[in-house]
């Protein structure tokens, strides 16, 4: 145990009360669930001095992870809830790291008869917002301080140091911060681990989290198929792109596993792994709701979207097949037509940044209105920090968001920072060559795309939209306003006006139907 | 009343029960929700001969409505929910055309005391489908028939014709179904009314229907705004593109009022109108519900999420407004730089009519899909016909939907069809073309772009999202599947493997937490 360590535990000692504290009650921390990332955890927390409770449903798990990867180690195993509870410390600190659903209410359910006042339940699945929410309120009536928590990082980041994104009832924050800062990653001696803010708060921003996760892999995937079908390069050389990519601007988590993916061969016969992989992915996790949140509150979280999309459409391998066959367009037979493949990877690797920088910047988008909407205090500088090391998203860029954020908290969107304002302005070029080429050979890119289409977007003082609402006043009596410095008699000030565009229909408007 | 009007009503009447008919009983239905659509509605059931009883919650509505509009003709007043019931024939037949949401149940719960088994209320409004479902079940355990039909046309349709689409207790359907096809719009002599399916099936393809309204209406604006920020066009050059177009293959109703709305002029200068109106559109709407809806089905109906996601970023224009002036990008300043107008609009045709294809293909890729999940027999050349007249969305490309059905109704992928794979095939020179042009000018595409993105994904018989499934295994032991043909002792067939791909994470996979 590190003496910094040793001290947090005699802080945490203080707070234990109760004359209930017996030989038995010496675990600091009690875990449920023991899949890859809960015993990750628990390694990772007996590495920091803590005393943990190992718990697992099928208890042979218990069982078999206290005689291999947990022996010698301050982790004792529970056979049952009440043995979990009896071998705590007061206040009882218990985390779950069970799937998101009805697991979470049915363990919640089993520790209650076992709590008292004051214990904490920390869940640190993938549970979806509302949810914690609901399980906040309802611990809240029985004096049950409830934590939702991100964790971010995969198998090896909780074993070493995940991002942990607590949110929930902030008198359990005293009690659990020792632990979690302990266990978070470090960046630039900071830990990835702050308070977020009430409630859902925590599990709301991991979920962001996963849904820009899905856009960062979407964005790459792009890069991939772009350099292969276009660029016809092998997969050594893809592996030294994103080696060098690795060094710059995209420094990050995902470019660094990707070149490893890229470089490493099936030992059968020494060919590419990642090209015998079937080409179908999932979804239906935070991704896809990240993306209905988007819609619900109304913020154009394009990029995420279309990732979430972009799974479902690989999901369609059958008709995916039966379309190939049928469905012509642009092929690139032979050699790649690409001369200069220097400029050809710049370009890319501009058109890949430009794009990750309009994702993030959906994103804080997104959790600025969620922060309105819900009445949550978000802390973007704080978020940012927490995404900078640790977790799956983790990057050198994010560096640059927290430091935008940290210089300017009111920001009204990251865009606006000189910083990105200079890298997205300087990115243009080869982001609009790129798309170019992959329009004119027929490469998916439905990322890289939507991306630009926002960029376009955002910096357009008029879009179309006159037209529809145009549209919807002709057929429907919808209504319009009048642009401002345009009005005149027929087209009031902040009035709502509608035309009869035919001489046919009547001057009802649809006040109360909406079709 | 025309002669077959009269027929049908003797075949009404002899549904009629009860004895408790007296002389006051003749309405053959009632309306609640005297906004336009109902007005309209009302009257155009008067103009086939049917005895309307018109009910408003503020009666002074159906006073002035009787006294004006209605005045001559075969519509009856109601001031109470009760009279409006003892108004009518039996079974009672009662149409709410009333805002979705609370106000729907809150008039079905005044109308039970009042009505009789087998009695049929009728939701005319833009419910949601799983409120539909609540309350089909809801009223068949009191007896009551339910009946949640879209209603599309806008003000106009509503009068002369809309489409109709008519779902939920199949037994209601020989009572109004005489009523419902009189007033619906006819397509060679066929009405756009059939009955849908059960539950909430009817106001789930409304729903749809009002997905792919947006998409049209999207895929319109960035036509226009091509021809207006690229083409330097004049609103009176855009109105005979639009009427040109009006005859071809893009012959529809949103074209052809596009049309009159960029030759209609502000009386006041004699400019055009639509260049005054404020450029933000509203959405949460039915769009809104089809782009959740996708993504909880797993399918990839981009091109509507991407047009509810560009109402969203319309919708912020002082965001916009700041960005216009901080953001570069490519500018036209000057005359356009497109030299050959005609060939420059046929592409923009071809564009927006592939874009437009692709929308339909991915909405019929759901309805299959929610027919399956919600167990629905659909009739895909029924809907299609349904939307070929009457509502905002009909067309003549409709019809050459409604063909492919009819001539197929097991077609996997409306791509798959001769006619469009072929038309698809040959509009993709000008639809490339058109998007590298507003790639390069700086013109937000998004809906063009994200439907030439779909296009290329499905004919990809290879997707990267092999790379994706490697990260995921790479930092989450998610594992993944070996594409066929690549199987081994180490990547065996139909078996989820996990690969340690660093030589440093253990071998536990990710079996019950989802990172």
């Amino acid at each position: 145990m590190t003496s910094s360590a040793v001290s947090r535990l005699s802080v945490i000692s203080n707070h234990i009360t109760g004359n209930n504290t017996n030989n038995e009650s010496r675990g600091d921390i009690g875990l449920i669930g023991l899949a890859v990332m809960g015993q990750n955890l628990i390694l990772n927390m007996a590495d920091h001095g803590y005393t943990v409770v190992a718990y697992n449903r099928t208890t042979s798990k218990v069982d078999h992870f206290l005689e291999n990867e947990a022996k010698g180690k301050s982790i004792l195993g529970a056979h049952s809830i009440k043995e979990l509870c009896e071998k705590l410390k007061r206040p009882r600190r218990i985390m779950l790291l069970v799937k998101a659903g009805a697991p979470v209410d049915s363990f919640i359910d089993q520790l209650l008869p076992y709590l008292e006042k004051g214990d904490i339940i920390i869940d640190g699945g993938n549970s979806h917002f509302p949810d914690t929410n609901r399980r906040y309120d309802e611990l809240q009536t029985k004096g049950i301080e409830f934590v939702g928590s991100g964790v971010s990082g995969g198998e090896e980041g909780a074993r070493t140091g995940p991002s942990l994104m607590p949110g929930g009832s902030q008198a359990a924050w005293p009690h659990i911060k020792s632990i979690f800062q302990d266990i978070a990653a470090k960046t630039d001696g900071e830990p990835c681990c702050d308070w977020v803010g009430p409630a859902g708060a925590g599990h709301y921003v991991k979920m962001v989290h996963n849904g820009i996760e899905y856009g960062d892999m979407q964005l790459i995937c792009e890069a991939y198929d772009i350099m292969k079908r276009i660029g016809k390069f092998s997969n050594k050389e893809m592996g030294d792109v994103f080696a060098k990519w690795n060094k710059g601007v995209l420094d990050s988590f995902l470019v660094e596993i990707t070149r490893d993916i890229m470089y490493f061969n099936d030992p059968n016969d020494n060919t590419p792994l990642v090209e015998k992989i079937l080409d179908t992915a999932g979804q239906k996790g935070t991704g896809k709701w990240t993306a209905v949140n988007a819609l619900d509150l109304g913020i154009p979280v394009t990029l995420i979207g279309e990732a979430v999309f972009a799974r479902c459409l690989s999901a369609m391998k059958h008709e995916r097949v039966e379309a190939s066959k049928k469905l012509q367009g642009p092929e690139i037979t032979g050699e790649s037509p690409i001369k200069d493949k220097e400029a050809f990877v710049d370009d890319l690797e501009q058109a890949l940044y430009a794009s990750k920088i309009i994702s993030y910047t959906q994103g804080f988008m997104l959790m600025n209105q969620a922060a309105k909407d819900y009445k949550w205090k978000l802390n973007n500088a704080g978020i940012a920090l927490m995404w900078r090391g640790g977790c799956i998203i983790r990057s050198v860029f994010l560096g640059e968001i927290t430091a935008a954020y940290k210089e300017n908290p009111l920001l009204e969107n990251l865009l606006f920072h000189p910083f990105f304002d200079k890298a997205i302005i300087k990115a243009q070029k080869g982001w609009r060559s790129t798309l170019g080429k992959a329009i004119e050979y027929g490469i998916p890119t439905p990322a890289f795309s939507t991306a630009l289409a926002f960029y376009d977007g955002l910096r357009s003082e008029r879009l179309p939209a006159n037209l529809l609402q145009a549209q919807r006043d002709y057929f429907g009596a919808h209504t319009f306003q009048v642009l401002p410095g345009k009005e005149n008699e027929l087209l009031p000030k902040d009035k709502w006006v509608h035309i009869n565009w035919t001489g046919r229909g009547g001057d009802v408007s649809a006040s109360s139907y909406d079709a």
